[in-house]
Parts: structure tokens; C-alpha cells; sequence
């Protein structure tokens, strides 16, 4: 697991806060005598004290993804990943796998989209709950190809990424075909595509979105990219642009201190949802 | 710890469903000088990605059950385990201790009578729930003996069982002297009795038992058994037949991959509680 | 962490208990290439088969702690220990940190006053829930010498401790600048001194503090002490004096049996809140 603790601001509330994480994760497997390998994965998430679920009485444990592996081949079920959460370059390449300490409100992803509500609307493995109902999911991958597909009560998924040179490209699609407790209706739709490779110390990517909720159509586009000094520290930025809504930019930081420890800052600047300058700053371990 | 996933199947129902299970298991102990084991066991547990204990949120921690043992004496406090619950070939020797992947509705239990809403009526380590209120038990084992007494808040019971080339025999009573929040009223009783052994390769159990709630009472027999072919299969079964309502029967298999890990399948046909048909099945694995 | 079961009495409620707590502490560190620790700690605390926090379901999670420490300088966040809670003499050095078993309701501590509802009412590491809003804390050591600050949402607190010749003088003031959520309001306080040591094979305390809430002073002073007869058996005891309520009296007894075990004993007498006399006893065991 990890834990996390530092602080954050945000210039429409004009507060600094204290931020804080613990990251407790169970990570349990076997394997059969035919090298089949089973396993579960559970967490136990606290942040700011309390509960991720956002109970004020802080019990944190969320749903367990279950799963066996063989020859490239993983068939899961429970708390699963989901197609779009799990395509390559949704995410930075950071410990927050976002801005700064806490990611900043995340608005570096093509998929969260927020002109028409359609942020964090994917079904993914969920760290403060149950996560998917009736989720089931098949990933494979082979020779620098990965395939991906899901079922949940609510919808299904299908991804795709290949990886070349360096470089992958990647495209899902997810829809829901029944009303769900998210807020989903039927019809609702992410299509995520993305590229991304290394060239020498310089990583890049450049993701797109197309989403449909409740018949509003949003397309965003998110072109991020970090440069590893090679002295412990990295600077990596982003800038998005969603069609009915302005930029959204930021920059950040990370400084390895060696044995897990990092201090991690980054600043956003949104005019998505509302109009917002966001900072999270502090220390980030892994244990 | 275990985990357990696959899919269950109600007749009633008509539907296939997910069906998971993680169980993390703590157990801690320690040893005086003088030889005395002190220690406690806490189970996190998750069910289909839910708490076990039925809440949204997958918080599942249940009571802890704390004891001291030596030569052959226990004496337990807490989450206790409950002299019908520990009575010797209650539950069948399988990875659910019932039918399939997980248990199929416990119609294998003698105790479990459906008649008179006799189901999981008695005093037993809770593992989602905090169990026992003011519970304490004492068990001791010698020579083949063994004893089993238990106390709570609003019941008391004794237990016996001795095992003599290859058989054990048993016999169990637990009695209400209070109301209960589980329903069970002043007078209510549990009367269970069982013999059980091995013959090469079968293993082979009958269970008998009289319960008594709000004054109805229902009497239960259960024949079970079970081959175990040597090549890692197992198949077993069962019938039961409570006085007032049809029989219940099943059949089903587990097969050994290695590492701990089996596939588990079975069926279950009742005409207890309302005339169903329950199948489960998938992987079962500890770690 | 550990775990302690035994029976409590209380002459009020004339009638005997069963007593337990299970403690499962996750402690969890790092340390840069430079030296510095990062930590958090995490608690899972089940009592009387219940959570500690009061829900009948034993979800028992607490709020982090986090830390970065180097050179006797100690950064934490979170779930903060608080000025007058981490200082020492406040509790007694017993298994329970009070009387017998599980504290008889620590009348012993100095800061506990009764005639102005101040139980319990400073900022403290809870064991049990998210503990303080906003907390952060800066200790420092040095050569004999503490330095403790604290500030959360509501309160700050201030504390140092010197050490000398086996005697350690300390003095904490924690003051409320905002109406908290444990009914604290603004311009309560509670200033706390003692000075303690060792002589041979006594160990002795004198506590004192002055408390305000709600605009109504008391004031209380405790005395402690202890004698390990040096085969395992510790007897200790407190008289403690509250300035507008009768006094309260303990002693208590402790027996270890090796492996971490311990019987712990002791009765307590008080005339503050309520006039009443408190008994528990039973098995502790760290694992």
C-alpha cells in the first residue's frame, strides 16, 4: 500500500486544507500445479482520517476483485477494473496518477468530462466501495497486444491497446444498456482513444474522449507529457480542452528522496466545472 | 484466509448470479511461560463485493473471539463458537461446509429446519456480524472426549462427543432462558445428535436434530456422504427430511488443482422452506 | 497490538460483565536515502465484540496517522497524538493505562474532571474514530528535553517535558478557539503538570490539572504509584482529588506469566461523577 499527507487549496473555497491517505492493500494469491495463478485484491482506504466512502465513522474497506491468471489470459470478477479505467494513458504517470499530491481534481483525463456531468462515470476498481455489480471481465494480452472486455448489471466494455516501438496506442468503448446507480441511463456511452511512448528521458501521450450522458454529448482532448531530469526529479504538465467548456492546465512536480519516499506539488488551473486554481503539495511513500 | 468465486443459480429466482467471497483471517497468539496459549481470531470478510453483514458499504470486520488453551482446555469469551455450531458433523467436510461453491442454503444441516424457522438459529462465530452477547464457552479434549459447555446473554449449552475407531458420535443442546435478538424466545431448544466416520474411502455421517422455536417444534434427519476417488476428485451428497415439510437432497463435486486451490460444483434440490433449485459453482482458493 | 479479556463490575449497575477489546495495529514506515522515517499508523479495535466506535456492527477502522521524522524532529497529520494526551504522567504505566483490566474509568488521570463534564474532552489519538479535524503536530527531543505543539480545527496545544535524574517534570495546555464537535467551545482549556520518577524498584507520580469548559472551573490533583516486587507481580495504586467533588481511590495489581501475558487486576473507588465502585479484571496479551 501507500500512504500520502501534505495539503491542498483551491481558490474558489480560498482554504488551505490538510490531505491525507492510507492506502492499506491486501493482495492474496496461489498457484495450482498447472501454473494457474488465483487471487484477490482489498483495500482498506482512509483519507483526511475518515472513511473514503465518506462516513464520518472511518471504515474503509471496499469490494475485492477475484481473479485467475494463466498464459497471458485473466478472467475476474467482484470490484473489477473496468475497460476505461484500465486503457493505457487515461491516466498520468504519477504517484497520484494526477496533478500534484491528490491529482487536483483529475481534470487531466480526456474521459472525465464535464460539461455533461461525465466525471468519473466509468465503471472501475473502486477504493472506498463495492465497485461494480455483477462485474465480470476478461483481459488478454500477447506479443505487445492487449485485449479487454467487462460486463457489469449496467453495461459492457470493450478495449483494445498495442504496443510498438515504445509506443501504445489504445481505444475503449463502454456502454450502458440499463439505468444505474451512478446516474447512467440507457444509451449512455465513453469512447477513449490515446497514444503515448517514451522518447528518452521525455514521456508524452495525447488522449481523447468522446462521451454521451442522458443524450449531452461532450469531447475532450488531453495532450500530457514529463521530462526526468535524471537527478530524482521529474516535471511533467497537461492541457485539456473539452468543446463546450474552456482549458483546463497544470503543472507539477515530483522529487524522489529515495526508499519510496517522494514530495510530490502540482497546480491546476480549470475552467471546466467552475473556475478553479487547485494546488496539492506534500510527501508521498510506498510501503 | 479464503476466497471464492463463481455464479449461483436459483430455480425460483430463474436467474445466474455472481457469487464471491473473500475472508481474511486474522489470528493472533501468543504463550506464557507455563505453556498457556492466549489468542484471539478477527475475520474482514466481503461478499459479493458487499459486506458480509449486508450494509452498502463493504465494511466486514466481526467480533473477535479471544481464549487461553492448555492440555486440552479452552476456555473462550466473545464472538464464541457455540456448542451446536462446533458439534462434530453438523456442517459437511466440504470447502462451503455445504453443497457447491457456497452451501446451496445449508439444507445439509440437520439443525437447519425450516418448518418452524429453525434456520442458523443457534449460537455460532459470526463471521459478519459481532456474534455471541456476553458469550462464554469452555471446551475440553482428552482421550478421545470431548466436552463443550457455553454460556450468553439469553442461552446456554453442553456438548459432548467421543471418537473410537474411526466414528465420532456427538450430541448437542443449546436452550433459550431469555428472548433473543436472533427471535428465539424463553424455551426454545435445539436438540442435535450425530455419528460419523470413515471407510476407506468414503466418509459417510448421519445427523439428527429436534428444535423447538415459539413453541412448534420440527425434527430433522440428514444422511450425507461423500468418495474421494484419489485423483483429486471428491464427489458427495445428501438427503434430508424434516417431519412437517419434503425432502431435501443434493449432489456435487470438488476437484484439487494444487496450491490450495479447487473448482467446487453443486445442486440442490429442496422442498423445505419453498420448493427450489440452487446450483453454485466456481473456484475455491486459501492463502 | 493486543488483546484482553476478562469481566468488569460495577456497584452501580450491581451486576458482572464481560470485558474484551482486540487491537490489530498496522504500523507502517520508510526511510529515505537521507534518513528521514515517513510512517502512519492504523488501528482495527473491536470491544466487547462491537466496534469501538458504538455501531453494532464491528466495523472498527480508526483515522491515520501520519509522520515524517529525523533527528528527534517529528512532523505528523492526521489522527495527531494532541499536547495534553501524549503527556507523560497523564495516564498510569499500566497494560490498561489506568486501573485493572480496561481502566475502571480512568478516574487517575488528572485531567479527567468530572464537575465540569471534562472526561476525555482533549484532543487525543482515537483508537476508535477519524480523531482530530485538520490535525497537525510538530514534536521535537532533544538531550532530555520535548517540545510538543498541536493545532486541529478547533483547539491548539502546547507542551513541553523535561527529564532529568530518572525524574520527568512536563507541563501542556490545550485551548479551544472554536465550538468542536465534542462540545468543547471557544475559550475552554485544560492546562496539565506532573512530575514523576523512578526510585529503585517504586515508581511514583503527582499530576495536576486545571480545566475550564463552559465557564466552569475544576480543578484535580492525582497521586500514583507503583512497587514491582521484581517476580513478575506489580502492585500499584492512585488517590486522586477533584476540587468540587469527593475523591477517587484505586489500586490494582499485575501479574506476568511470560510471551506478553499478563493478569491484570484492580478496583477502583469514586465519588465523582457518580459515587461508585468499579472492578476488572482478566488476561492481556501483546502479539
Amino acid at each position: 500500500g501507500y500512504a500520502r499527507f501534505g495539503a491542498t487549496y483551491s481558490d474558489n473555497a480560498d482554504d488551505w486544507n490538510t490531505a491525507s491517505r492510507l492506502r492499506l492493500q491486501f493482495d492474496v494469491s496461489t498457484e495450482t500445479d498447472g501454473g494457474i495463478v488465483f487471487g484477490a485484491r482489498q483495500r482498506f482506504q482512509t483519507e483526511e482520517n475518515l472513511s473514503t466512502g465518506g462516513a464520518t465513522d472511518p471504515n474503509n474497506s471496499n469490494g475485492a476483485r477475484f481473479y485467475m491468471s494463466t498464459n497471458g489470459f485473466t478472467l475476474a470478477m467482484g470490484n473489477i477494473l473496468g475497460v476505461i479505467e484500465a486503457a493505457p494513458n487515461l491516466y498520468l504517470p504519477t504517484a497520484s496518477s494526477g496533478m500534484g499530491l491528490e491529482g487536483n481534481g483529475f481534470y487531466s483525463l480526456a474521459a472525465n468530462t464535464s460539461s455533461n456531468g461525465g466525471r468519473f462515470a466509468w465503471t472501475a476498481y473502486d477504493s472506498a466501495g463495492a465497485g461494480a455489480v455483477e462485474g465480470v471481465e476478461v483481459l488478454y494480452s500477447m506479443n505487445g497486444f492487449g485485449a479487454h472486455i467487462h460486463s457489469t448489471e449496467y453495461s459492457y466494455g470493450v478495449g483494445a491497446n498495442y504496443t510498438f516501438s515504445g509506443y501504445t496506442v489504445a481505444v475503449a468503448y463502454e456502454e450502458w444498456d440499463a439505468a444505474a446507480p451512478g446516474g447512467q441511463v440507457d444509451g449512455d456511452s465513453i469512447l477513449f482513444a490515446s497514444i503515448g511512448g517514451t522518447i528518452g528521458a521525455f514521456d508524452v501521450a495525447l488522449a481523447y474522449a468522446s462521451t454521451e450522458f442522458s443524450g449531452v454529448e461532450a469531447d475532450k482532448w488531453s495532450l500530457k507529457g514529463g521530462y526526468d531530469f535524471g537527478t530524482g526529479l521529474t516535471v511533467y504538465g497537461f492541457v485539456a480542452s473539452e468543446d463546450v467548456v474552456d482549458e483546463s492546465y497544470g503543472i507539477g512536480a515530483s522529487y524522489d528522496l529515495g526508499g519510496g519516499v517522494s514530495l510530490e506539488g502540482g497546480i491546476t488551473q480549470t475552467d471546466e466545472a467552475l473556475d478553479d486554481t487547485i494546488v496539492s503539495l506534500g510527501a508521498f511513500f510506498s510501503f
